[in-house]
Order: C-alpha cells, then structure tokens, then sequence
C-alpha cells in the first residue's frame, strides 16, 4: 500500500463544514498517509458542500467547496457522503440521493436518523451501500457498534444513559452554584454550551432522537423519535435539586430504553433524580454514559465526551475508515434489520420509581390521610420525610412530605397525583420526579 | 428469512464445552430462531469437541461430542469453528487446521492471540476468513471492535485497564479484610475465583497476554505477550495495602500500553497504587474497565463482567453472529493488518510515578541525604510523608519515609533503589510501587 501503489483513490464528499465538518476534513487531509495504510486505498476529499461560501474555512482547500450540494452528491463517482449538515431536510434528501447514486454514507444527524432510519437503512440495502452513524449519539463514543454487532447475540433489556451535554452542564451548575434553570442556561449560552435556542436541548428532542436510535438498535426495532416520552429539564427548580440532594441523589436528564415483559418496549426522557452510588450520577459536564443490560453480558457501562469537534470527528472518521475498507473489498457492511415489530408502550404504561413532594396541613392523622391516597391506587411507599417548613406560614400548609415510591405504574402514579392536588390539605404545587439508581 | 426459506444453514463446531462452552451451545440451540433473523441464515451446531468424552455435558445433545477435534475441524464443510479449549496447543493447530478447510473462527483464546496473533491473522487473510476475539479481552465488555472499527480513524495514545478478575478480587480482599495476599488468595479458591493453580492470574501472565492483543490493535503493530513486562501481586504485603490508603490510593493490577514520543511502544502489567478519584480504583470484584486515550477522542472508559460462563459467551455469540452474517454475504470482514512495526520500548525506558517506602535512622540531616539521593538521580518528588514508627525499635531504624515521585524513567528510579539499598542509614526493605491516576 505504499507510493507503488497504483490503485485508484476512493472519493470522498464532505457535506457541512462546521465544528465536526472544518476537524474531519483537517484529519482526512492530515492523516492521508495513516488512513491509506489502514483502508488499503487512499481517500481522497473531492468537494466540501456547504450552506454560506463566503464564510471563511480555514484549513480547507478553496477549490472543494461549494454550495450546489446537490451536484456534489449527484456526480455519480463518490465512495463516501459524509452528511454533517444536521436537520431532517435537506439532509434526507441529499443522503437519498447520493445512496442512490452508490455512495456509501456516514452521518452525525441523530435528528434525520430518528426521523426515519427503517427507510434510511432501506435505502442503504437496496443500493448495495453502507450507511453508518457511530457518532450520532453519545459523540466519542462507541456505541453503535457495540449495539449492532458486540451484543448482537445477547439480548438487551435496558440501555439507560446520558447522552446529552447542554444539559448535564446546566443541572451541574443548578447544582454546584444553587442557581436557577434561567441562570444556569443563561451561562451555559454565554460559554457556547448551549445554543442561542436551546429547545432542542433542553426539552430533550435531541435526547430523544438518540433514544429512539438506540432503542432501534438494541430492540431490533423501528423506533421514531416522534414515539419518544420526553419531558425536558425547563421545570426543575433549586427546590427539586436540594430534595435530591436530601434524598442521596443526583438530578439527571436520562434517556432510557427498555424492554416490558409482554415484549412492547419503553422508550422515555425526563430529569429523573439518580441516586449518588449510581455511577451515572457522577458523569458530569460535557460526558455522556451509557449503561447497557442484557441477558447473558449483565452490565456494560460506556462514558466518554458527548459532544465536540474532535471527540465527534473522530467517531465520524472511524466510520469513514469502515466503510472505505468495505469499498475497497467490493462489500457494504452489516445492516441492523429491524425484523421485529414492537409496539412502544405508552408512558402510562411504563413503571418507574417516584419522589413526591408536597405541602400539606398540620393536623393529627394527616399523614395517614396521605399515605392511603398512595395506597388507594397500589403505590406503595419506600421512603416518607417529613419536614416542618415555618410556623409563621400564613398558607396553612407548613408541613412539608417527600415521598419516595417503589416501582409503580405511571398511570397509578397519575391517579395519586390528581387526588393530592384536589385535596383540601394538601397545598397548591406537587413535585413529581422520577427515580432511577436505587 | 421466515420458516418458507430453504437457504443452507451454516455449519457451526464447538471446541470445549467448559464454563463458556456449554454457555454457548446452550444460546446457539436455544435462541435458534433470534439467531437467524439476526444472521439471514440457521446456524446449526454439528459437532461439539472435548477432551473427555465421560463427563456429563447437560443440555447437550450427546450426539454432537466427539473427542476427535482434529476430525471435526477437517470436515470440510464448516462455517464456523468456535475455539473455546485455551491455551497455546493444540488450540492453535486446531484453528490453522479450520482455517486452512475455510472456516471462520471465533476464539476466547488469549493465550493463544498473544502467542502469535500475526500468523494467525495472516492465514485467516490468505483463506478469505474471519478471526473474531471479542471474548479474548475483558469478558462481555466490547473493546476489540471499538479498537479494531470505531477508534480507527483516530490515533490512540493509551490504553489502561483492569484486565483480570481473580486479581482484582484478591486485592479487593486484602483491603476489606486486612488480609494477606496468600489468605485472600485461598479463599479466592475456595470460591472458585482462583485456579488451583493460580500462577497465570497473580504472576500477571494473564493480563499480560490481554495487554498485549489491547496494544497490538491499538497501535496497528505486532506485539507478543513474550514482550510484556509482568510484575504480578503475590508480593503486595498489607504494608502496601495500608500505605496506598494513606496515600489515597487502591491497589489494582494494571495493564498499561501506551505509545512514546518517539514512535515506540510501552506494554506493562503491574500493580500500582491508583488514586481513588480515578475510576478505576472504585472497580471491584470481577468487573473489568478498560480507558482509551485518543488525540482526537478525549478519554473513554469501557467498564463490565470481566469474566464468567455467561458474559464471555455474550461476546462469543457476538463474534458468531458478525462472521456468520459475513458468511451468509459470501464476504469476510475487517482485518486488522499490523502494518506498523513499533518497538516495544524495553521497561527502564518507561516512565512512571512511584510511591517509594523506607525505615531511615533517625538523625538530624537524614531526610536531606534522602532527597539527596533522589535528586542526583534526577528524580524529582511530589509527596513526602515522614513518620516515626515505635521509639523502642531496636533495628535503629524508627523513622518511615514514604515518598511519591513524579513521573520519572524506570531506569532512574532503579538506581535511587540500589543507592538507597546500599546506604547504611536505610534499613532493609524498600518499597516500590507504581502509581497511576494523579
């Protein structure tokens, strides 16, 4: 594979030139020589699409870029489509276009993949290319292909993580300098952690579209993100973070994907307070974990940075790297099929522990009161605090109980809910968090 | 790929029918049906070799156990050789056998890999077949494909683990139970965790043996286990035990490769007091946890079963699913090709922190003549701890020194020993130990 080599390059287009796009195409680039030795062909960059030709790139030749990216993926001779553009459309499209037109692809775009990854991968199949996506959850590292092919002859039954960054920054913060959700997101922002519109972050679309691919994966399933339970970490107060705190527990937006005993699958993120032994509790800042469990192999556990340039290109580049030897042997890789059909169950029917917390009257027998309303619907109760908040409180609710459940259904979990707040002493405003780690 | 299809299925044989073995028979019968939606094809288990064909094999059918393992592998018509019998021979003139008839191989074997993993890749190559090893490293955690796929297009400078369970118990023994190492060691048998004959674990030929397959893959070069320093634990007192607590630290026997400025290549195994904030002091038991450096990827950390019937065949099956999945394709995947030759840089030239211990005279000026010795070697300190042991010792020597150093080469740090060996104001019985995770 030396410089006697005369075998023809494999050609390479980069779409999206951004914080992953500018670092994988220094490392195609820079790295000539090391990823020709480890393919058996040489890579050779050929165009670069982006959005804004006059943004400047630096570090990329001038003459690949363009911005007729459809062009680019309709020439009919490229090897590889890298898709860093991000977004559902125009990325479909293009990615459509350049399986089509025989292009292996790798993409970063979590959001186009939960969209629609049966057709992605159908598409994939029909053209005889590959279509690899290492780097669209979890960033560094390695989870994709552990789910396809490591496990591949187990049988997964939880995959829980976290798996995005912006918000673990901003739960750190609330926690560390016992700020708000506004000012820890506001600080986030100015340090370029989170996005000037945070939505996707921070109501937990972007954790529930890796979700949905990991579920997909691990279930041998189609999963949309659309089917995802998501609740975000808007509504967490310095309140929920010092009970937390009380209860032994961290605070975390947790992804979780797992399988029910009638064979449907649960697929949810919310803030869920982890308790501290837990080692997802300790996974802080820009890292992302992923615990995996499964029949045969127990409990892996995978952590490393979520999010970054090079953290992500080099996910990016390892993919590059397989599916440019699979080019070069004449084959596409393995695709997932989703040969199962499992239903994803709603919420309602998904167990989970509790923490409750509420206000309520000081009066003899009110704390039985309470805890027949859990008892009413089958919850039964792990841990019950009880704390006198301030006599001098003129609402007349100066008791406060923190509540922690043992496994219960969402949907009897609701009924207790609804009971409390229409009790008379009970005060205005129920905390509900869930729990995980215990 | 429903029960209208008439495609051949692949032929599978099974050498060894142990802990992991019988795991395996039982998954390939029982999961038949998952299995081939998985694959496209039926795998169908044809022989199983053993040593003793007198030994009761529940849950397999006595049909398939043949004591003829050269036969087996001669058939000529497999697919699939799982070898699961260990060590050097006749394991490898098995493979080669299988190899040379076209059959791919899955292997657990470590011994075997880190004996000659080149010759061995070599004839799979030169056949057109697959070698997986998944199950050779750290159990159930998928390390191998991450190194060999997904890290591949990124350049590794580390990888660091806890590779051996028995070890990792043995130690976690000593430091709940203040025992010594031969009491924690014969309860280890007891429980099963140790062989009867325990040298390949505590000597540290096993990790070495692992740490040499993590290095070789890691920086794409051929490494033997022959060319590992190994320093097992059979000389880790509960001194050492009680220093490293003071020290903040947990003693762990360590596998250690990492790349050198220029271009060679350090393989190690030792114990080494690691510092409890890093992650790995807090893996105990039988778990494993590997960390991976890379200049691209930041730090990642792979944590799981490190041994154990059904973790190991968790990866076995992972390995069967990926080459019969290739096979059903009529292709074979990734080769690793070692095309770099890197050095194994010998020990001395290594550099490490140490934690060093000594009884010293105690004189006024004797710490001075300590530091001394460190600093015309070079050697320059982190830490000194200076305490007086009993005033009516009568071996003269009241005073301990414990002394952590910064990163220094081995080869100094020999030369302080000697010095201080020899000095008639150090009693006998100098510590030594390396230190990871400051």
């Amino acid at each position: 594979m030396g410089r006697g080599t005369v075998t023809k390059p494999l050609k390479v287009a980069l779409l999206g030139a951004g914080v992953v796009g500018s670092q994988v195409a220094r490392i195609i680039v820079d790295q000539g020589g090391t990823l020709e030795s480890r393919i058996g062909r040489r890579l050779e960059l050929v165009g670069v699409g982006v959005r804004n030709l006059d943004v400047p790139r630096p570090g990329i030749d001038p003459e690949l870029l363009t911005d007729d990216l459809d062009g680019l993926v309709s020439r009919g001779d490229l090897d590889v489509v890298i898709e860093l553009i991000g977004g559902i459309e125009p990325a479909r499209g293009l990615v459509l276009k350049a399986i089509g037109h025989g292009a292996s692809i790798v993409t970063a775009n979590k959001a186009m993949l939960a969209d629609d990854l049966g057709a992605l991968s159908a598409a994939a199949r029909d053209n005889g290319v590959d279509l690899y996506y290492e780097a669209a959850v979890a960033g560094a590292i390695p989870i994709i292909r552990p789910l396809r092919e490591s496990l591949v002859g187990d049988e997964i039954t939880e995959v829980m993580g976290i798996v995005n960054g912006t918000t673990n920054f901003i739960l750190d913060k609330m926690v560390t300098d016992g700020v708000s959700f506004a000012d820890a997101l506001a600080e986030a922002q100015e340090l370029g952690y989170a996005e000037a519109d945070p939505t996707a972050d921070v109501e937990g679309h972007d954790a529930a579209a890796k979700a949905a691919i990991l579920a997909g994966l691990a279930f041998h399933t189609e999963v949309r993100g659309s089917e995802v339970f998501s609740e975000g970490i808007t509504e967490v107060t310095p309140g929920d973070i010092a009970a937390a705190e009380q209860m032994g527990c961290t605070i975390k937006l947790v992804a979780i994907a797992k399988l029910t005993d009638d064979d449907r699958i649960i697929v949810k993120v919310h803030p869920a307070m982890v308790a501290n032994k837990h080692p997802l509790a300790s996974v802080s800042g820009a890292y992302n974990a992923i615990f995996v469990n499964s029949r045969e192999a127990g409990e892996l556990m995978f952590l490393g940075a979520g999010a970054g340039g090079n953290p992500t290109a080099s996910a990016v580049m390892g993919d590059v790297v397989t599916v440019a030897r699979n080019r070069a042997r004449g084959t596409a890789g393995h695709f997932s099929p989703a040969y199962t059909r499992r239903q994803v169950a709603p919420i309602g029917e998904s167990s989970a522990q509790f923490y409750v917390s509420f206000d309520v009257v000081d009066r003899p027998g009110i704390l039985a009161k309470c805890a027949a309303v859990f008892g009413k619907h089958n919850v039964s109760l792990r841990v019950v605090q009880q704390s006198y908040l301030d006599d001098t409180r003129a609402d007349g609710f100066p008791a406060r109980l923190g509540i922690m459940t043992h496994q219960t259904l969402e949907s009897q979990l609701a009924q207790v809910i609804d009971e409390l707040e229409d009790a008379d002493f009970v005060g205005s405003g129920v905390r509900v968090m869930r729990v995980e780690g215990f």
